[in-house]
């Protein structure tokens, strides 16, 4: 908290100081190997699924493998950059709830989308020219239904990730580790499950701008920003100051209905 | 203990006035996004399916999807609710064990209903009016054994979310979260493997009426609830008074054969 | 420690009295509970699959399918028991490492083949006359190769599960649960995808009975039974006496090469 | 950070001395258990597709399963050894990054090559004779292809291993485990899914020699040792020396842009 209230009292300047210290240089580093491994999970679980089947976008199987690879290598890319964002909108998110600054946010967007693009370049050149898949909209959908669809799933996303940075939760008294990293990955894996043949279930504007990049194909690329963004907003908004404000004392927020006869914890 | 006692002697009124407070208020709208969240899931996961195979209640691809997108959309509706109900049938089990008041049952259900039926729409309307898929019974199966099969698999999974909030678990000492939500999520999941060609593997009556409202048919909904809500009630009750008794001290309950020649913890 | 020396210098009629305590007989009923259950979502899925598929033991998705029903279920039937057995082999791998009684584990095998029975005969009556599946061997292959795949995936179960309840491990020391009903869930998921199609991975004689008895089908059993259960005794032998034995220091435990230049806790 | 400081200083016999204490013979046994399952479970799952479809290179269903046997069995392999690396690759990292002295080292990767030999034996036996599969690169992959998709797939997975055991880590604060095997477990699934159809997403030379060496076809054997022993050297590098250099304080690494404005954790 006392943070927060330094850093609306420095100038640009100063937080511009603050965000090339060697600490920061640092946590940027370690956004670009956290994006540069979901990636490159993420968009060769696609590949290898395309290998299989040409038409892999046809194919249930396609599907689970595609939201697995997800799940996994977004728990595995927030658990080893302790806590890292991996994602333009969790950045975005968390910018709007305060929790980060606007120079800082600028230089995680900058990191995220180089990491994206190097692995979606590395993945070409390593298989041979393969093409690099890009995430598609259903023919019979609509850009806003599609934005509609990616702000929700983007929403749930980073209200997840609120929820595990929240000290107050069992995440952070843990370490801030905890089973954060696992859930984060698991509301990536059941969102692409929900929404892949409707919308490929990006949720990350970094990892579709990568594909997109270097596919060349950059078609309704404004929908996996747009949609994205607005849902992470929303939800960075909606955790601090509705559903668990800051006033709200420890004791209380573990169940929001405590002395109401709720008494063993549920 | 001293809240559930403070419980029986108030009145009505009362124990309304304690149900709106504004921590019990931001606990409804929790509820209502974890539900929302979860059957967007649920719901879109099973319409993803249907999308890429028409026939697809009779293709075991789809079935797996379904299942962990169950699963991993239930860990996280859970976790990011710090211990929420996510399904009626849930707060009807704590509620018959006396963990939750009746009025406060009330709201959580209301809540429930409200971010079950929102979902649903706005699947509906975000996939430009793609069909929402409702729980139907096998052609074989009788509407009693359709009942007994889900109050089972509802009972599994009350009882997991009474386990994971026993505070003489490990569960709640580490805050009431450690890996409770995983495994409820896992226990969901495995119950839609073990019953979604027979009766869709529900349990969860919010979820069955939501899509049932939203596409137009209540055909079996009384199975969705019957069997549900005895499941619970039946977990709640053994749990509580037969399994693990209150009266039990903590280190006893944590092995219940403790000094039976049984050492390490197993 | 102090437990262990007791019961051996207990009569025999001692050990019978304190298996029949109240805590003792919760313990058996949280042991029926916890076998139901798995049982109920093991079989199930295997009932689901031949529903979806009639040919289900070719289809790999149906595989898919069983070993992470597997999986899901064995991890939430530990959980809810608080670290119960759920398996014949598990107790009898106790057994040998003296971790609990003999009069203990007879009580604890007839709870776990009740529990089995029951819930194969539910599933059987709630389907309307579903057949019941039973493990079975491969043509090619013989009952010897049969009951060492067997062993093999019991001994990888029972010794996750000595690790799980290791006091030196992460696991016990956090309340006995952590990860590690998980994990014991993992490694039977993964041995069921390394072995189905040839043993039906079942490393559960329980399981194994409680299906064949239903279903009328007792060929094979022996091995069933044999495999597993010298996989267990192996599995606890092995961890109790060479890999981690007693006299170990806890902080020597931690890391077995401590001292030999691993520093970081790898 | 005592004993880096005193391998340093002492001789090569001593260092050797230390290599074979009852305590180090026995975190040997270890490896070599952990090892053996895993590999039973890796290329048990690849025999188990290609028993139910010949082809099973081609069907995305097989590497869901393939890819699922990966995790959990890693997860299970490196929880059930206390932090062991079931990889030479793994072991290489760590030596590079000075965590492992030579000679342990040398022996930690005798034991991992016996473990997997004897896996693959024991499969071809008790399967009656099915051909153990090996790692194979996709037709039109060059072998430097190949191995930069290899030594990336390593990275990820030697540079989450060291995540896991960083002390400034959720990971090891809690007793050296917490969620790091499952996340361990992920990150190998993950990159299954990622490569498999393109070399198989070994990552484990062990892994890949047992199989070879019992089937006879040592084919592109240098790719699976070249890539990921790069690929883990790099990781160890980069993390002990570039992005969690060990000078930074346990508060200051928690949080790497701590102070810029991030204040919850995240």
């Amino acid at each position: 908290m006392a943070s927060m209230t330094t850093t609306t009292t420095t100038t640009l300047t100063d937080r511009f100081a603050h965000s090339v210290t060697p600490s920061a240089l640092r946590s940027y580093l370690a956004e670009f190997i956290s994006t540069f491994l979901f990636v490159f999970v993420a968009i060769g679980s696609t590949m290898s699924s395309r290998k299989l089947i040409a038409d892999a976008t046809s194919d249930p199987s396609c599907l689970v493998a595609i939201a697995i690879a997800n799940a996994f290598a977004l728990s595995s890319a927030v658990y080893i950059s302790a806590g890292g964002h991996v994602n333009p909108a969790v950045t975005f998110g968390l910018a709007v709830g305060g929790h980060i600054s606007i120079p800082t946010a600028i230089f995680y967007w900058i990191m995220q989308l180089a990491g994206s693009v190097t692995a979606c370049l590395l993945l070409r050149v390593a298989t041979a020219g393969h093409v690099i898949p890009t995430h598609a909209i259903a023919v019979e959908m609509t850009g806003f239904g599609a934005s509609v669809l990616e702000g929700v799933l983007t929403f749930a996303l980073v209200y997840t990730v609120y929820a595990a940075g929240d000290p107050r939760k069992g995440g952070s008294s843990l370490g801030g580790q905890a089973i954060g990293p696992i859930v984060i990955g698991f509301i990536a894996g059941g969102n692409v499950l929900a929404a892949g043949p409707f919308t490929g279930g990006s949720m990350n504007p970094a990892c579709t701008f990568g594909s997109a990049l270097i596919s060349g194909s950059f078609k309704n690329q404004a929908v996996y920003w747009v949609g994205p963004l607005i849902g992470a907003g929303i939800a960075g908004l909606l955790y601090d100051n509705v559903v668990f404000p800051p006033q709200q004392s420890a004791a209380d927020s573990s169940r929001g209905v405590d002395g109401l006869g709720v008494s063993v914890g549920f």
